[in-house]
């Protein structure tokens, strides 16, 4: 790595920006043109300055008495994240987690694309969940044969995450969405970002304590 | 206020929490003692310095050539999380996100209780999901009536969370986990914890970017 290139960045300001895009992107919809740091933050509900931190990581100033231009602004996020080009991807899993990914909508606005769904359960293979057909697990080999995805999301049991994650890295795939609440043994050249829901419980938890007490302020 | 009671706080360490909780439960049930930094960090996948940092926040400290004791580091951290407690709470929308949460058996280790679900599909309603029956919407404020419970998980679509908020906070619900993805307009007094699914296909999109320019270093 060359280290002139380093930034070390924060992983809440990348957690807050598909929401800033979320709300930008509605905006634009709408017919607006500019926005202020002032009603960034009063839709993230979160500080002006924590707002002009977050933008100023994408490149884009803004300019006094006018703000943000949307358009650019939702450049530079897409950008920043890497989301002005398609991402491919597969889910395996398609319980209760894996339906309520795959009805996510938004994914596409923001260059995911679930290509393929799998699962080894006999009374979902065949079916289709929001409309994607769900594959047997056992055809992951021939299908990914050709073109695997670049991402697989994770949304298996713990108990058979760690299999299933060295089925997807010996066919191909690189990083890993993961839902499972394990943690996964991979190649160093395989990327994975582990979801614990748990995590934002512990955000509230904490947010419940400071009401209470006064103790802390959280930096979110 | 009281500022001297301030303590800035970093979300990060907040939501990571949960994964050395689940982790430290774990160990406890096979019989093992104490924990060393390093083990913390392989099973973390992250630096042995974020690790220490972390756990001083919970006012453990380990001991040269020991590490840390399991048992104190568990109450340790429920105490920092509020988690020593049992917080009640009801989940409205039973959908396929509303069922995964349902069925994540870790909650009641921290802390969690859903002792109520709602929804307003009338497939739904009679039904039980993990073994808790789905109640109509409409019988809220009389099940509320008594005594509300602490915590609101909203998994409703975005288009009812407002209403569906203002129902809540209407019959004394103080604080709202919320899955849908939108902005909530509560009074001062109600705490909300947004959950972004995104926030973390953000984080993995810049860890690819990364990996393939080496451009960012991610501080998580």
């Amino acid at each position: 790595m060359n280290a002139s290139k380093h930034k070390v960045m924060n992983s809440p300001t990348i957690r807050r920006m598909p929401s800033y895009l979320h709300w930008l992107l509605r905006m634009q919809q709408i017919g607006k043109k500019t926005v202020s740091t002032t009603e960034l933050a009063d839709y993230m509900k979160i500080g002006w300055i924590v707002v002009r931190k977050d933008i100023a990581l994408t490149g884009i100033s803004g300019r006094p008495r006018i703000g943000y231009d949307i358009s650019r602004l939702i450049t530079a996020i897409r950008a920043y994240l890497g989301w002005q080009e398609v991402h491919t991807a597969t889910l395996i899993g398609a319980g209760a987690l894996g339906s309520a990914i795959l009805g996510y909508d938004e994914f596409a606005q923001y260059g995911l694309r679930i290509e393929t769904v799998f699962d080894t359960d006999t009374l979902k293979i065949g079916k289709t969940v929001h409309d994607h057909p769900i594959l047997a697990l056992s055809k992951l080999p021939d299908v990914f044969r050709q073109n695997p995805p670049e991402i697989a999301i994770l949304c298996v049991p713990a108990a058979v995450a760690q299999s299933v994650t060295d089925l997807l890295v010996r066919h191909g795939v690189k990083s890993i969405w993961n839902f499972a609440n394990v943690t996964l043994n991979v190649p160093e050249d395989v990327i994975v970002q582990r979801e614990v829901i748990a995590g934002g419980l512990a955000m509230l938890s904490v947010k419940m304590k400071n009401a209470r007490g006064a103790q802390f302020e959280i930096e979110d």
